[in-house]
C-alpha cells in the first residue's frame, strides 16, 4: 500500500486533451521494454499445474500469486471456507478514491488429455505461429525483444484464465513506472475451482460478508471477439444439465426373434429427442420460452453495431446452415438452447450387434437467459415428458418397475445456475465501455450477453454488485482442449485495456453519474 | 455304404400298428444305454475353437467331424471354393431310397467376449442347472447314466450349432444299432462359416452344381419353441442393416457460445430416427410394405395352433408393453423390422462435455419378409431421405461438402440377404410334419417363419430345393452370448427326432404326394 501513496492519482489529472492517449502511451512505452519479463512470468505461473482437484498444485499456485501481489506492495492474503480451494484475494487502496472495483479471474485450469498434447500441459512453449500452421519454439534463449506479437504461448491455462492475472500485474507495473495511481480502490479475487464448477463459490461469498461488494465486477475470463477486437459482454446464459435414459429388455435380446415386438429404446429415444425441439433450434416444451425476457433498445442496438463474423465462422466450421433460420450469432445467443451432448445405445459401426438394446441415454445441456431458472426448466421438461406418457423416475428402476410401466425416463439433473445480465444503462456500465474505448482508441463491441455460461449471476446475487466481463486472450486459443495458447498480442492489448481501466474509471463513473 | 447294405430299409416295414412308436422307443434304448458316449463326443468336439476367422480351428473341426462321419461309414469329404473354410459334406445311399435329403448345420461358432464367460469358452463343463441358478460342474468322472435330463453343457457352439451334428451322428448310430436304414438318401452339409456371415457360401454352393439338390434340405440351427416344445420354421426373415451418419460442425463447438446457432448433428438423427418409424414398430418409410405377401391360410391356422408364450417373455424380458400394439410375437416376426441396434453422438454420463458434437450415428438392421430385399429396401430409405432434403452420400463427406449441403447423411450398407419362406403346403413340408409329429408323439408347433435371418433363401435359390428349419436345442441357450449351454434334454429329444425323420420321411413322403 505504502509505495503507491506518493503518486498522483490519474482521477486527479486535468481531463480534456485526451489523457487516455498519453495513459495508454505510457503503458505500452512500459510495456515495450519489459516484454521478456511479463512473458517470462506468465509462463513460470503457468508451469505450476492447477487442477481444481490437485490440492498441492492450487496451493503452490495460490502462494505464487499472493508472493506476485506482494511484490507489488498488494496487501494479499488466502480466502476459505471448508473444502475449498483457496481463492487468493488482493486489496489496493486508492487514496482519495470513492470507488471499488473487484477484479476477478481464476487460476485453475481445464483438465488435460495429455494424448492430444504436443509436448506437456504445464512446460510452457513459446511457438512463432499457431502449431496448426508449422509453428515451431522459440527457446527462452531467443526471447530478445521486441517479440512478435503473433507470437503463442503454449500451456494449460496460459490463456484461461492465467494472462488475464499476469496482465493485470503487468498493467499495475505500468501504472506505477507512469506515475499513475488507480482511480479506484481495486479489490483482486482470483479463484481456484472455476473450471470444477466453483462448488464453494457462494459459502465463500457469503463468509466474507460485504468485502466483495464493489461498484462493478470486471470478470476477466473468456475470450475477445472472433474478429479480434475488444468486447465487453454484460450477461452470461445460465446452464442446467440433464441424462435421460430409456429402457427395452432387461438383456438385450436378438433383433431377428425380437425385433418389432420388443421395445426398441433407441427409436423411444430418439422420439423423445425429436420431441424436445426442432432440428432449427426451437424448443418444443410447452412454457420453455415464458420466463425470457426480450433485449433492451440498448442492447438491441449494441448488437446491430457488433461485427459480424458469421460467414468466417460458417466456414472455419465447415457449416453449410445455422440454426435459428440463419439469424446471426450475436443474436441467438440471446435464446435459450437445447443442445444434445451425447447420445448412446447399444453400438454403432463394427461393433454392432444385430440386438434390441436395453437402454438409450442422451446427455443434453440446457443454456439459460433472464428470466430462465434451472428450477423452473426441470419443472417443465418433466411435466411435458409426463404428458407424453412417460413415468419420470430419478433412479435405476428395477425389474418389478420395468415390468409394469411402459415408458420409463430416468433423468438425472446436474446442478446449473441461472443466467445473468447487468443493464447496460448503468452509469457504471457506460463508463466501463467509455474507458476500454479510451485504451482501445474506437469502439468496443458490447455484448449483451456471453453465449457460454460464467457464475455470473452468483457474484451478483451475492455481493449486489453489476458484473462486467472484460475479456482479453484470443478467441482461438484452444480453450478447454489440447494446446491451449495465447496470442502475445492480446496480452499487450489487455495490460493497456487494464491499466487505462483502473486509472480512468474513477473520474468517468462519476461523469456517467451526472 | 457297406455296413449299411444288410439293414432292411425302414421304408420297408410294414406301415399300420405305429412302427414309429417302435422306433422311437428303440431309439431311446439306444441313447440310454449311450448317454455319456453322446454327450462326451459333443464335449470333444466342442472343445474345439471355432471362429470361422481361425483357420487352423477350422481345419481341426472339420478334420474331427469327417473322422467322425467315416467311423459311422458315411462317405465324407471337404468343400472349398478360393478363400473359403471348408465345409464338410457326407453321403449316405440307401439302396432303394428314391428320395434325398440335405441335412444343414455349421460347426463354426460366434465370437467370445472372454471377460463375460464363467470359464473358457472351449473347456466344455456339464453343470448340474443353469449358471445363473447356481449350477455347478459335474466332473467328468461324475458322469454317471442316466445323466439328468436337466443338466447342461457349457460351451461356445455346445448349443449353436454342433448339438444337431452330434445329434445326427448319434441318429445314424441309433438306427443302425436298431437295424433299421434311412428312408432317403442323405447328405450331410455342414458349413464352417455361418456365423461370419456365409460369404462364400454362394461361391460354393454354385461350385458344387446339382450335389447339394434334394427333395427338401432340413436346415437344423436355431432353438426350440420357448415352451421346451419341438418347432419346424418354413421361413426366414431377410436382412440388411445401415449406418447412418450425419454431421455438425468439423469440431465440437462449445455449446454455450455457439448452442442453438451450430446445427446439432445428435438432434437432427434423432430426427432422422424418428422419421423411419414410430414406437409401436411401424415403419413410416414408404411405400416399405408394399412388398409384403401376406400369409397363407395354412400358415394362418398354424400360428392360430402355436402356443403363446408371450406373457412368461414379457416378465422375462420385464417388459411392460410391446410393439404393434400387443400383437402376439408370432404375428409380428410375419411383418418386417426396422431395428435401431446402436445410437453414437458425443458423449453421455460422466464422460459428457457441454461442447455440440461433430457428427452422429444410427446403426440400423432391417427384418424383411417375402416378397421384400435388400435391394429395394435401400432404395426406398435412400428416396425417402432425399425426399426429407438430405443429401444421400456413402463416403466420409468432405469439408467443401460439409460447407454446401445443410443435410448431410452418409449411409453405410451392410451386405444383406432376402428372405425366404416355403410352403406348407408342399407335399413334401407336411411329410416333414408328419415325421416330427411321429418322432414327439403329438402335435409340433408350424411356425411360418423364424424372425430371425438364415440364408435360407440362399440355400433355395442356388438348389432349388424347399428348405425347412428343424431346430433341436434350448432357446435359453445364451446362444451368441457367453456362457452358451446345451440342455441335455433337448439334444435327447434331437437324437429321436432325427432318427424318426430319417427313418420314416420316404414312406411318408410317398403318402403325402399320393
Amino acid at each position: 500500500m505504502t509505495r503507491w501513496l506518493a503518486i498522483v492519482p490519474c482521477a486527479a489529472l486535468a481531463l480534456g486533451a485526451g489523457p487516455q492517449v498519453g495513459l495508454r502511451d505510457r503503458v505500452r512505452d512500459y510495456r515495450k521494454a519489459h516484454e521478456v519479463d511479463i512473458v517470462s512470468e506468465l509462463a513460470d505461473l503457468a508451469a505450476i499445474p492447477n487442477l481444481a482437484s490437485d490440492a498441492a498444485g492450487i496451493g503452490r499456485n495460490a502462494d505464487t500469486i499472493v508472493a506476485l501481489l506482494e511484490r507489488r506492495g498488494v496487501r494479499a492474503r488466502l480466502l476459505r471456507v471448508e473444502g475449498s480451494p483457496p481463492a487468493v484475494y488482493g486489496e489496493l487502496k486508492t487514496p482519495g478514491a470513492t470507488r471499488t472495483i473487484v477484479v476477478y479471474a481464476h487460476y485453475d485450469g481445464q483438465p488435460v488429455d495429455r494424448t492430444q498434447w504436443t509436448g506437456d500441459p504445464w512446460v510452457p512453449v513459446l511457438r512463432d505461429r499457431p502449431l496448426e500452421q508449422g509453428g515451431r519454439e522459440v527457446p527462452r534463449a531467443a526471447w530478445k525483444p521486441p517479440l512478435d506479437p503473433e507470437w503463442r504461448l503454449y500451456a494449460r491455462s496460459a490463456s484461461d484464465d492465467k494472462a488475464p492475472i499476469v496482465g493485470l500485474l503487468a498493467a499495475l507495473d505500468a501504472l506505477k513506472a507512469g506515475g499513475v495511481a488507480p482511480s479506484v480502490n481495486v479489490k483482486l479475487f482470483f479463484e481456484g475451482e472455476e473450471e470444477a464448477g466453483s462448488p464453494h463459490m457462494e459459502a465463500l461469498l457469503k463468509a466474507q460478508g460485504g468485502l466483495l461488494k464493489a461498484d462493478a465486477w470486471l470478470l476477466c475470463d473468456g475470450p475477445v471477439h472472433q474478429t479480434r477486437r475488444m468486447q465487453l459482454y454484460f450477461g452470461a446464459r445460465g446452464i442446467t444439465d440433464v441424462e435421460a435414459t430409456v429402457y427395452g429388455p432387461i438383456r438385450p435380446l436378438h433383433s431377428g426373434h425380437y425385433g418389432n415386438w420388443a421395445p426398441n429404446p433407441a427409436v423411444l429415444l430418439a422420439h423423445l429427442v425429436a420431441g424436445l425441439r426442432d432440428t432449427d433450434g426451437r424448443i418444443l416444451i410447452p412454457g420453455f420460452y415464458d420466463d425470457v425476457r426480450g433485449a433492451t433498445g440498448t442492447e438491441r442496438a449494441a448488437l446491430a453495431e457488433a461485427p459480424d463474423a458469421d460467414a468466417e465462422l460458417r466456414a472455419a466450421f465447415g457449416l453449410a446452415a445455422t440454426e435459428g433460420g440463419g439469424a446471426r450469432l450475436a443474436e441467438r445467443i440471446l435464446e435459450p438452447a437445447l443442445n444434445v451432448r451425447g447420445l448412446a445405445s447399444g453400438a454403432v459401426g463394427s461393433a454392432a450387434a444385430n440386438a434390441i438394446p436395453t437402454q438409450a441415454t442422451a446427455s443434453i445441456d440446457f443454456r439459460l437467459v433472464p428470466d430462465q431458472t434451472p428450477e423452473k426448466i426441470r419443472q417443465r421438461v418433466e411435466a411435458f415428458l409426463a404428458a407424453q406418457g412417460f413415468f419420470v423416475v430419478h433412479d435405476e428402476p428395477d425389474v418389478a418397475t420395468r415390468r409394469t410401466r411402459a415408458r420409463i425416463v430416468r433423468l438425472q439433473w446436474g446442478p446449473g445456475y441461472p443466467p445473468a445480465r447487468t443493464s447496460m444503462d448503468l452509469a457504471v456500465s457506460r463508463a466501463v465501455v467509455r474507458a476500454v474505448e479510451e485504451a482501445v482508441g474506437g469502439a468496443v463491441i458490447r455484448m449483451p450477453t456471453l453465449g457460454g455460461s460464467v457464475p455470473m449471476r452468483l457474484f451478483q446475487d451475492q455481493t449486489g454488485s453489476p458484473i462486467i466481463g472484460l475479456p482479453i486472450v484470443n478467441h482461438d486459443n484452444n480453450q478447454h482442449a489440447a494446446n491451449e495458447n495465447l496470442r502475445l498480442q492480446n496480452l499487450w492489448d489487455g495490460i493497456e485495456v487494464y491499466a487505462v481501466v483502473l486509472g480512468r474509471l474513477g473520474p468517468l463513473l462519476d461523469a456517467a453519474q451526472r
